[in-house]
């Protein structure tokens, strides 16, 4: 089997001053397409640590992957540390030299001296192309061990993994087979009650199921062999059917999903937003091409009031989601009203009725969190409704306090 | 020098399913303490992986903190792999098998045999107590290192770290002292240009600076001796001189200056926001009693353009600041316009006259960091403004092609 280890570097990483999600990412896509990791490890920026650490895995490992350490400051040491395991020289190279003075000059900045240190590489190595930075990747063999060195900047090496790396590991070991695995993100409820209901599945050989839970979503996620679709989608249609009510988006996250919902039914849409301050606005706006159907929104000052009491939060709601949706013309309003205590209201306006409930919390949240949860709220409604589902459905994490519905033609008579 | 490492086991960490925040609090808490970690590794619930990591750890560190592996089913091994590695048998530890019977008898369930197997620790272990949970903690010594087992269960985790690893390392290591760090944050400038500007910089003993680079900000740190204060505040200052026109902020977030600033100014503020969509009203009103000061907000749809060319485009957000200011009766409006090619225009209107700018991209970004770009941009000329600093810096990653400005007095004369 083959070993693969991942290296991170960096002080900030090992003391934590950054989770390493690079890590996190790339354990995951490289266990999908069949190159799982055995180790990973992670050492500050001291030049002995790196070398040791580098000679350790290349006795022990097939590939490494090396992450960070690759800027131009005197603390990025992976180049040095590479050609010191190695027991071979730094050298320039030059096409790189010359990729760092025109990416300078195209931006009329004479290069800092310190970023020619960038196109310093092990001899021996061969230059993975960066087309977003300055900092080149590369490969080299140390020990019969393939090391892919790889910047720290996440843009940077997701897309040096995906368009260049993968396909080399690819190429080089083709029968390593990956897993496939189908995600369906669920909302409102809690993983305990997800795997009592799917516990009861027989899966077949081969597959099993994992869990991730992050807020506000909890994602189920189906592993199974590569390339078995007839079976995995009657797997997961099984699954699907099991927790129908707490799926939000299948294989997609649920912002693209409703992207694209908002796009098929071409339904523009205004917000008025008390309690999520612009982010429902900035969420529906994420797809620039759902964007196109944002109408006008607002974010109302926290001294007014939307609603005096606790009774007429829901009514005010209510009221503001349909005269948003008149003033700005739109198909569809959506309104946020403000936390009182543990509960706030939400409401929509559509051309076919109103909707608004108001939800408490059963958690303790951080007033971050609080806040992506009213947006999820507000973005299922929306959801719920473009897909033609029950628009209240029951969410464990929240208790419904109140709810209301009013058809168009009532809405027309009054 | 005392070499400290951390191992994480267990697939869902491996393999990305889970972000490891175990271990960045563990790195960080123990930095503070004067207890660096050397070296971070992570392994999955393979035996053999498992015990090969141990011996190698055993061999290379003085002291190991092992997290994960402790529960109650057969994928937890980390007691047994701990065996195999030290070479001595498991054993029953009585005293552990006696806390877990009364743990479920108090919740009147029978105990599953499963959870026997909590009891059972390799021979010579100490128990770190869970008070909290049914994985009970050990300390072990294995060629000659102490290694510390762990629960993965982070509140379990960091109770067990805190109350009791902690305060035995200090008491066998008393002299280990910690560092102080810290931290410029900048915005609008290259790592590059940073560290041509630092690197002139004489550190004394003991000091010395890192990077850290995320999308928008790049922080600059100043690692040194604990309690060195008197020192530490003048190093500090020749930073900030070097740096000034870029920093932001000094041990906090930019998020969290602007916010006091706010709070000490008690300045009122609205937001029209085009190009940002609600974000930068979401940003400013992420500090609680910020919040308290922040006006109405609007975010404008996409298909109204706020000037019709490029030549319009910083006049309209100068009107549009104005007319917002007015209209919420704030004292301060900002105002984001739309993405034009690769520019956008920023302007600022307070009762001592309207800043306006318009600035391009000197690189390409993704759709979701340009709008968090656009949004520090905003946020740094208010910042600018409530600290009485020059409000149009010169940026090396935006290029100025144009900004206005009119004091208030000219304005009332219209």
């Amino acid at each position: 089997m083959l070993k693969i280890a991942m290296l991170s570097t960096g002080e900030e990483v090992l003391h934590g001053d950054i989770v390493d999600t690079n890590a996190a990412w790339l354990s995951q896509l490289f266990f999908e397409n069949g190159f799982s990791l055995s180790k990973r490890s992670t050492v500050g920026d001291e030049k002995s640590s790196l070398v040791e650490e580098l000679m350790m895995l290349s006795f022990n490992s097939d590939v490494v992957i090396v992450n960070g350490g690759l800027g131009p400051t005197t603390d990025d040491l992976s180049a040095e540390a590479a050609a010191l395991a190695g027991e071979v020289e730094l050298v320039e190279y030059p096409e790189w030299t010359e990729k760092l003075e025109a990416f300078f000059a195209a931006r009329s900045v004479k290069m800092p001296e310190s970023n020619r240190k960038q196109a310093m590489l092990p001899q021996g190595s061969v230059i993975i192309d960066n087309p977003i930075g300055t900092a080149c990747g590369f490969k080299v063999t140390i020990n019969q061990c393939d090391f892919y060195f790889t910047p720290g900047v996440p843009s940077e090496f997701k897309l040096m993994v995906e368009s260049q790396i993968l396909p080399d590991l690819k190429k080089h070991h083709p029968n390593q087979t990956g897993m496939d695995c189908s995600k369906l993100h669920t909302f409102g409820t809690s993983e305990s009650a997800l795997s009592d209901k799917l516990d009861k599945l027989e899966l077949p050989e081969g597959y099993f199921l994992g869990y991730r839970s992050y807020i506000p979503y909890i994602e189920v996620k189906l592993f199974g062999p590569k390339g078995d679709m007839e079976r995995r989608v009657k797997l997961l249609q099984l699954i699907f059917k099991l927790i129908e009510e707490h799926v939000v988006s299948v294989d997609e996250s649920m912002q693209q999903h409703v992207a694209h919902l908002v796009i098929e039914k071409k339904q523009s849409i205004s917000t008025a937003e008390q309690s999520t301050q612009g982010q429902l606005s900035s969420w529906l706006h994420a797809n620039e091409d759902a964007a196109e159907y944002c109408g006008h929104g607002w974010v109302l000052g926290s001294r007014l009031d939307v609603g005096q009491n606790e009774h007429d939060a829901l009514a005010a709601a209510f009221a503001l989601a349909g005269a948003t949706k008149d003033k700005c013309g739109t198909d569809i309003s959506i309104v946020t009203g403000r936390v009182k205590e543990k509960s706030f209201s939400v409401a929509i306006a559509t051309k076919e009725g109103e909707w608004g409930q108001t939800l408490s919390f059963n958690r303790t949240y951080s007033n971050q969190d609080r806040v992506l949860v009213i947006t999820t709220v507000a973005a299922d409604m929306l959801r719920r409704y473009l897909s033609s589902k029950p628009v209240f459905p029951h969410y464990s994490s929240l208790t419904r306090e109140k709810e209301m519905f009013v058809p168009q033609s009532a809405l027309m008579a009054k």
